[in-house]
């Protein structure tokens, strides 16, 4: 049984609180196994992580066999069906589409002070992309991280994915070699984040790390973040879905099992100004989740996690959603624009009951990595900029250095910094000498 | 006596190497402590942290004295002069004229499929400042900081700054206002991450916290990064000239000495195709070494840290640079721009002899927070940006969900992801149907 809450009700708010406030994960503390890792693979490089590798995936590797050979890829890229591999290539075509779109301009321009200012934007030099083995090693991610950054211009782009037992997934290798990737490690877990932070032997750094992973992989994520960049530490998956009346309750019900099914945790809340709809959704839901393959996972995460709220009107909807800040926000309204003009805090937004959610999980083109846990209140999906970075430019002429540089020196002298201001003086003074 | 290296002598790849790998701070272990602060704060509120401010700041608040009032932020103001009201007024203009620059644009477009694409920025809803008490209380950091977030168009901002012994610094209150800041708070330290972090009974929580600040402040930063977001944490400054034979060697000691002076921890590097030029700069460093103010802190970061380093030629400069990832890069050669298009990682470019970098601290315009610790390999300095987030939207017709949704069925059963697949199918038939 999800919560059912009116948002006109006398308990609404200490119970929509209560929502917001549930403990939806609850990550092992594996930090000081991890940092043994990291220390090991800083220590003995490629024999840590072969050692490792043996160990938890149950696979023998050698200095050579790490990556994948080209042949190797080849050899798996040729198993998959034609029909799989069109459907990939659409998905790339379309992701890669959109992210062009984001690559942001430079700027140069001189003030009338004569200084002249702007910006640079250049790419992350290497990038490495972690890619969880087994259940969760989906290629649509792999196309989702590795396009924005080949599209940044990143020059080496390296994935690392742990094969137990020696298992690939051909699917992925294809979605790698459509993206671009320049190498592929059969390595995973906190010793994969290690290599690819400190390097080994056979594995040369890099300077940003994204993707997703297991706790394993979160915990060594953070404890690389300052030497390596990183992306989000992404929590589990949500979806917000507002709908009126005029919906078909199966394709609502469709929506959200399509995030309960990701995760026991996933959160799945359905904002409605019909209670008829409520009820019809829920029904649906209910009837689906007799059939579904994965409804046991998608069963306990509507039972633990899962929310219908009836408002009274949908302004009330958007500021319940502005305080949900949703990963995924689906608008099944008549005026989705007028809505969405109303949200403030959303990773992505699906507009009308045309656009499921899934569509952006594989094929709509904006980036399937977005913010979870309400940081949409303060966060972005990944994007192009995730792999660029800005140089800020500036130009002194004397004649700008000599309208603006005595207030460099006063403030110097305000905050104390002799040389600050000295520097700025001893131009001055030239000038004024010359 | 700094290092003295030369690029085309023999150990020249070890001895740089020890240069960029030199752990120039050694943070205190305050995890623990910071963790107990925090959990006080979240339990206590503002009982919590008027405790603690009396405690560390000998400073007895109530929940009403807690914030300056307006009364008394007026009468601080008035203290300040006019030539140092005039300095920031410039300053603030500036950083704010360069900085409305940085407005991202809005898109949308309808691609050929018939799906309407696009993203939407929106300003991150509340953001807390934190700025340090007594020596290192910037005035200009405060600009540097409120501004951008003020651009973005952050409805709340938020300033906490400690005022030990109730002595508070009047500039960092002008520049609070020249900035639009809305709160400022006389708390400091991890209590006021804290409060700004979860909130209090007097201080409403925020979305993001940016600004300097100690080990406990910097941990305290860390701890509570997912439940809002954060800036980077800065580590001591750093600057790297590069200047060929036609300089003045006073000049660059003076840009070298305006990071020395910062932090025992700074590092000023120097990287000449002149060896006259270096021992110029390396005498007249030692020079101002004998009547600084700051010549023991100066003093200190020079022997320690400081590094001369000669070249062959101003390619190999660049090469270095780009190793260095320096924060802060001037480049005092005859043809700057030349030099700077082979640069590829550096925070901010500071474009020859009449530009030293204590501009760019105060009234250039581009933002003085920048990345530290060879992080220019993946970040960015401050900016508009970091105050806002970026949304995704899509929009399908039932065309556009003809021509793409089966290959999301085809990705969704390939994942094993059956209610992603239905979501599209449902919809799909429904046409088929009709």
């Amino acid at each position: 049984m999800p919560v059912y809450l009116d948002a006109a009700g006398a308990d609404f708010k200490t119970q929509f609180t209560a929502l917001l406030g549930a403990k939806r994960e609850d990550s092992p503390d594996v930090d000081a196994t991890v940092a043994a890792i990291i220390a090991d693979v800083r220590a003995r490089g490629d024999a840590a992580v072969l050692e490792l590798t043996a160990r938890f995936d149950r696979l023998d590797l050698t200095p050579e066999t790490m990556r994948f050979s080209t042949a190797e890829i080849d050899a798996l890229i040729g198993e998959v069906s034609a029909h799989e591999r069109e459907a990939l290539q659409i998905a790339a075509d379309r992701i890669r589409a959109y992210h062009e779109r984001q690559i942001p301009e430079d700027a140069s321009w001189t003030d009338e002070a004569g200084a002249t200012l702007g910006w640079r934007w250049t790419p992350v030099g290497a990038a490495g992309l972690y890619v969880p083995g087994g259940l969760a090693s989906y290629p649509s991610s792999v196309l989702m991280n590795a396009i924005p950054a080949k599209v940044a211009g990143v020059e080496r782009l390296a994935i690392t994915v742990p094969t137990p037992d020696g298992q690939a997934n051909p699917l992925v290798l294809l979605a790698a070699r459509l993206a671009g990737v320049d190498e592929i490690y059969r390595i995973g877990g906190a010793q994969a984040i290690a290599a690819l932070a400190y390097g080994t032997q056979s594995v040369a750094p890099v300077d940003k790390i994204t993707g997703p992973g297991n706790a394993y992989v979160a915990a060594a994520k953070r404890r690389v973040f300052g030497r390596v960049g990183i992306d989000m530490i992404a929590g589990p998956s949500e979806i917000l879905v507002i709908a009126d009346r005029d919906n078909n309750p199966d394709w609502i019900a469709l929506d959200m099992l399509s995030q309960a099914e990701h995760d026991e945790s996933a959160q799945s809340i359905l904002i409605t100004d019909d209670p008829a709809m409520a009820k019809a959704v829920e029904a649906a839901i209910d009837r689906y989740l007799h059939t579904l393959e994965r409804r046991e996972i998608a069963g306990a995460s509507w039972r633990d996690f899962g929310a219908i709220i009836t408002v009274p009107d949908m302004d009330r909807a958007a500021e319940l959603a502005n305080c949900i800040a949703p990963e995924h926000l689906e608008l099944c309204v008549a005026d989705a624009e007028m809505l969405a003009d109303k949200i403030k805090h959303a990773g992505a937004i699906f507009m009308g009951a045309w656009t499921p959610e899934a569509i952006g999980d594989y094929v709509g083109g904006p980036n399937h990595v977005l913010p979870t846990a309400r940081s949409a209140r303060f966060s972005s999906g990944l994007s192009v900029l995730d792999f660029l970075k800005r140089t800020t430019m500036a130009r002194m002429t004397p004649a700008a250095l000599r309208a603006i540089g005595p207030a460099a020196e006063t403030l110097a002298t305000s905050e104390s910094l002799e040389a600050h201001g000295l520097s700025v003086t001893a131009r001055l003074n030239h000038l004024n000498e010359h």
